[in-house]
């Protein structure tokens, strides 16, 4: 909060010793808020290379963004010639055709990982033709590519495979499981008094130390007392054999089933039942 | 040529449109011009955060720097307090405790990728304890770590794997076979009275096509006719059954014998004789 700016965000250094210039050639628009990032777009124009973002944003609380927010950025976007880049490297497994395509969005570029390397390490970059032109493999192409990562082979088979696994049935079932285990993980926390919601769509989970959903990153920011009771639910689910990905968000894959998606949610009905602390710390900072 | 600058190298953006601070805020040294590239990096001194060097620089044309060169980088950082990071990602392999180990370098930190990956997709930064304290994950981390390629499982395995194979004996046979490779067709391209010459060192070679081994990136530049002559070398080793990287370098493994360099070499004598296009143009540039 302390270096979060007012009404315009501030953007702020990743690293210590961040060179000032990366800071000052990036813009931070306030997420999901549709006036004030369109005003900021504005401002720029098409100074602006390009609009990142993620339609169901992992970092920031996994926070499905409204359909307004995004019909704007795509029509300020285009109206400034800005290049729109959908990062799905999380959320593209909601839907067969990815995260944006599943909300109307329609980017310049999307960027993928995880599932469509079937677990081994990959980054993906796909578009449309006329943008990804500019990687191609000419003499004096305008953004030569290659690397030690590129195109390793056991990663395409992998994520060949996990990818034919992923199909519109099986989505639609991780996607129902993953209604399933936010809503009964909210019903139990209401239930035991605890101030636990749960974010996300489709087959992704956040949980938050928060009496409601946050609806912006502001609101998902956790404080100490929150952090520390969402750490104590964390250990709590792994002494129980369920390994959740810290804070505390994750996935259900096409090899799993109501079976194990119930076993999470005994785990945590048991956390909110046998973790005192986990009760009274969120007691008193809920908000 | 067009853009190299002076004396003083420039620093060229590496994509159309690459932020200007990027270059402004990178200082390039002439690769192993000992006196030139000190009185650069004095210039700047402590403004520096870190120097970056390969001490077998493959993409420079995989040129041995000299001893000298290595210990005034060396000095050099020290007295400014800068940072000196070797780049290893190719040239780890010639040694058993690393490239810079082999040539009494000792840098802050080392980047390494390919082999320690047993050719798995994988990056590795080590170092000192006290450079390494920086990615420690702490809040408030300096430099904070994470991130879909991190610890994958399987490149770790198969990584481990692959450095056991590469034992001390192991090194020391396969650097042997990139002697043998190395000089054999230097000797038969000068029999054949083609331009070919081969740099590199331990077990990975790269192929110019120049009368003379160059001793710098810009002797290692290929004007067109040199890079057709390439191009026509690497696409009849391939019509032989023998792929190597582009332009035409490569490395040998724990798993070849001296039947598979044997192979290789007699593919490239055939090119030398089959391939007149490849003696004409090489004669007409050989400098």
């Amino acid at each position: 909060p302390n270096n979060w700016g007012g009404d315009y965000p501030k953007s702020n250094p990743p690293y210590r010793n961040t060179p000032p210039h990366v800071c000052e050639e990036v813009v931070v628009l306030p997420l999901d808020d549709t006036e004030r990032s369109k005003t900021i777009i504005e401002q720029h124009g098409s100074d602006l290379a390009c609009i990142v973002v993620d339609v169901l944003p992992c970092a920031a609380g996994m926070i499905p963004l409204n359909p307004d927010y995004l019909t704007m950025l795509q029509d300020t976007a285009r109206r400034h010639g800005i290049l729109l880049i959908s990062d799905e490297v999380v959320s593209f497994r909601v839907h067969y055709h990815g995260a944006s395509a599943a909300r109307n969005f329609y980017p310049d570029l999307v960027t993928l990982g995880k599932v469509v390397g079937g677990g081994l390490p990959i980054g993906v970059v796909g578009g449309t033709s006329a943008t990804m032109e500019a990687f191609a493999p000419h003499d004096n192409a305008p953004v030569p590519q290659g690397g030690t990562f590129s195109a390793n082979p056991l990663t395409m088979a992998a994520g060949r495979a996990a990818l034919a696994a992923l199909t519109v049935g099986e989505i639609d079932r991780i996607n129902e499981l993953g209604n399933y285990l936010r809503q009964q993980a909210e019903e139990f926390a209401s239930q035991a008094g605890v101030a636990i919601t749960v974010q996300g769509a489709g087959s992704l989970f956040r949980f938050h130390a928060k009496q409601h959903r946050p609806l912006s990153y502001r609101e998902a920011h956790h404080d100490i007392a929150e952090s520390e009771a969402l750490r104590r639910l964390h250990a709590g689910m792994l002494e129980r054999g369920i390994y959740v990905a810290a804070p505390f968000w994750g996935g259900i894959s096409t090899s799993m089933t109501k079976l194990h998606v119930d076993d999470f949610l005994d785990a945590f009905r048991a956390c909110l039942r046998e973790t005192p602390d986990l009760k009274r710390l969120d007691r008193r900072t809920a908000t």
